[in-house]
């Protein structure tokens, strides 16, 4: 019988934040997979260590794929990918793919859950806690209340616009363009608190723009809240 | 020495996705706190009894908080909670407050959160799964990739300019108002998918609008993705 995939979200950093699920199925699983090259360097599989001492004894697959605007080249990382997989699933071994934060927001895993369901494969998404949720957390800040709107932007993008919307911003990997974006938010009237790192060495939280680099690391998060009272 | 007030996530329902962390701490704790006026027979307790046996024999608080769109009643009833709370904390005692998904998205917990620390007392948020990450992987469905925008909207307020919004929508609390949402949604194109109580008794999913009753139950999560390929 054929293994089956689950796409396991280890949460945003911190061990403690794996759920009873991600735990139980990382020690369950035969095979670990994670992205990357050097598997044993991956963020997922660092925070999966910590909280599972002995997965270092598993099979353990390297699942590389490089970011690239190239779509040609994206599609035939991911079939690259998915046939790793797949071929570990016809050896009737069942693997845990772990992925940073949840599986449904904004994974590489995505592309190779649908790709291995297409070749009717068993795959099952486990959720985790998002990045945003924890950061959230540490800066000891609600993000919605109420009828209040949550709104999740890739900062690479159209954050002008994005920023006009009512409720709570998220602004996801805000990293390189950090300079434009405080450019952006100088006459607003927000609240801004942005998290680089959470979780992990090097955390450090900033209260208001006036405090904020122009440019920062990979794990940034930043918050933008209207006006209001704390 | 006071008592510390964390506000624990309990996940979405199936409670194996209680995090590492919120099971230590209602393991620690001394006393659990729990909304509503009959603690023992609400979601959030009955989730984390599943998950951590013998809280039975804690001490329970029940934190009653109606809801209400009366300020005044609402601000008395927060200030009657938080004066609960802070009777345990003065008590030396660590106080365990339960809440659904995670604490930063939509908890009443939030407002005694703000309260407790206003009081000089110490509190911390723990992150949980939100409802929406779970409602999405029980549907096998990813919520965003790579530039997409996430958007969460309460939908008791005004989806109908919130639909427009690019990338994914979120619909919360559908509930009573799912006829009029279908009827927005009528001439569309979107993917639209609807969970009911996800992960607890009753748990069910709709694929298309066609399927989808004219109301629904409390705990209802919508998902409007944009046309794309499965």
């Amino acid at each position: 019988m054929a293994g089956k995939l689950y796409g396991v979200g280890v949460g945003p950093g911190d061990p403690e934040l794996l759920t009873l699920k991600a735990v139980r199925l990382i020690h369950e699983c035969e095979v670990i997979a994670v992205p990357g090259k050097a598997p044993r360097e991956s963020a997922a599989y660092k925070i999966a260590q910590s909280a599972c001492p002995g997965i270092e004894a598993k099979e353990l697959l390297g699942i590389h794929m490089p970011m690239t605007k190239d779509e040609a080249e994206l599609s035939k990382n991911h079939e690259e990918g998915a046939r790793l997989l797949e071929n570990a699933l016809k050896q009737g071994k069942d693997v845990a793919f772990l992925t940073l934060g949840d599986p449904c927001i904004y994974s590489t895993y995505l592309y190779l859950h649908q790709r291995i369901l297409e070749k009717g494969h068993e795959a099952e998404l486990v959720s985790g806690v998002p990045s945003f949720c924890a950061a959230s957390a540490r800066a000891g800040l609600g993000l919605v209340k109420g009828g209040e709107q949550l709104h999740v932007i890739p900062a690479s993008y159209h954050t002008e616009e994005a920023l006009k919307l009512p409720g709570t911003k998220i602004l996801m990997k805000t990293g390189k363009r950090l300079g434009k974006v405080k450019e952006q938010l100088k006459d607003r009237k927000d609240r801004v608190i942005m998290v680089e790192n959470c979780g992990m060495p090097g955390e450090r939280i900033y209260y208001g723009i006036s405090e904020m680099p122009d440019s920062a690391g990979y794990y940034t998060v930043l918050f933008v809240k209207e006006d209001e009272k704390a």
